[in-house]
């Protein structure tokens, strides 16, 4: 299996965290993101959207890294996903909650810090730091997002909330999500990336 | 199952199109979005982000139209989601699209417009017309998002191309989009809301 990645990106992490919790071959292709690479010829014949991550697994091609969680834990680590309805309907939250929220947030206010991606700063930090004080109220009494096991939802919201220093919104305010970052670090197989390693 | 709503919840139509087509029972009850009822107690008590819809179904209280398409689907209709491991991905690529792409573009457009939601309405709109433009590209030879049939990646996209014009991006400039949504409508139980009738 083949991910477009880069090295920077936190989108990217969310899949090469389960992929190294559960053990699964993922190769990394870089694509150039500050230069813009992805939104060219010939990476838009991969992806018209011109966003990485993408997978690519014999014919299928996935975009977004949130579907590829779904399909990488379907396939190959059920227990990061697969259960009862309501179980993955709550899992499922937490997915949006990093592609949405988190996304329009500490993440757009890092990408805007790094890489100079336009933005209205002052909102993107007001929104990460409603969206980290949402996960450490969450977090408080509990180690993981959802179920007594790390699943999915926490690949998918780990890589924003560990880099949201990089956004001006300071992890340390946040003491029950940096606990629960270390404790995804304890984990065998935790996958290090410039941000959150 | 309950699912607080409104009348122009365009992310709420996302649930009663697949609740229709499927037959599965859920009751709206109406939260007063333009007054922000749904950012006050007692709502905060129900989802502390503060955002409509959410389903009630016994003890499970699920935020977030995209998850409550996954367990709906899951529990009680599951031609609309369930697969393969990769077919179940593809889909999620279009629940995320509609969760952040169509979010950001065309319901912020049509938000800002219809209720003064604050943005930056012309990158709205220019992103507005870049999501329809996906989509008409996708729509153009095949008449399903996915799959020969419709699957929840065609309930979580329909209500926002429905609405783009709200948004002063027009529909009838993307005709393939144009030509879906009328074989939605004339699927048995549709469920029409202000904007998508």
């Amino acid at each position: 299996m083949l991910l477009y990645s880069h090295p920077l990106s936190a989108n990217a992490h969310k899949v090469l965290l389960l992929a190294g919790f559960a053990n699964i071959p993922v190769e990394e292709a870089m694509i150039d993101v500050p230069g813009g690479e992805q939104r060219r010829p010939p990476f838009l014949a991969v992806s018209a959207l011109g966003q990485i991550p993408v997978l690519i697994d014999g014919d299928l091609t996935l975009r977004d890294s949130q579907a590829i969680l779904i399909y990488l834990a379907t396939k190959h680590a059920p227990a990061w996903f697969l259960a009862d309805a309501a179980t993955q309907g709550r899992i499922a939250q937490w997915l949006i909650f990093a592609a949405l929220e988190q996304q329009n947030g500490i993440n757009l206010a890092r990408l805007s810090n790094r890489l100079g991606v336009p933005c209205d700063l002052p909102a993107a930090r007001a929104q990460g730091a409603k969206s980290m004080a949402f996960l450490d109220a969450r977090l408080a009494a509990r180690d993981w997002l959802e179920l007594d096991r790390p699943t999915i939802a926490d690949c998918a919201c780990a890589p924003f909330a560990g880099r949201s220093g990089e956004g001006d919104v300071p992890l340390a305010d946040y003491p029950a999500v940096a606990r629960w970052l270390d404790r995804l670090r304890a984990l065998p197989g935790f996958h290090p990336m410039e941000g959150f390693a």
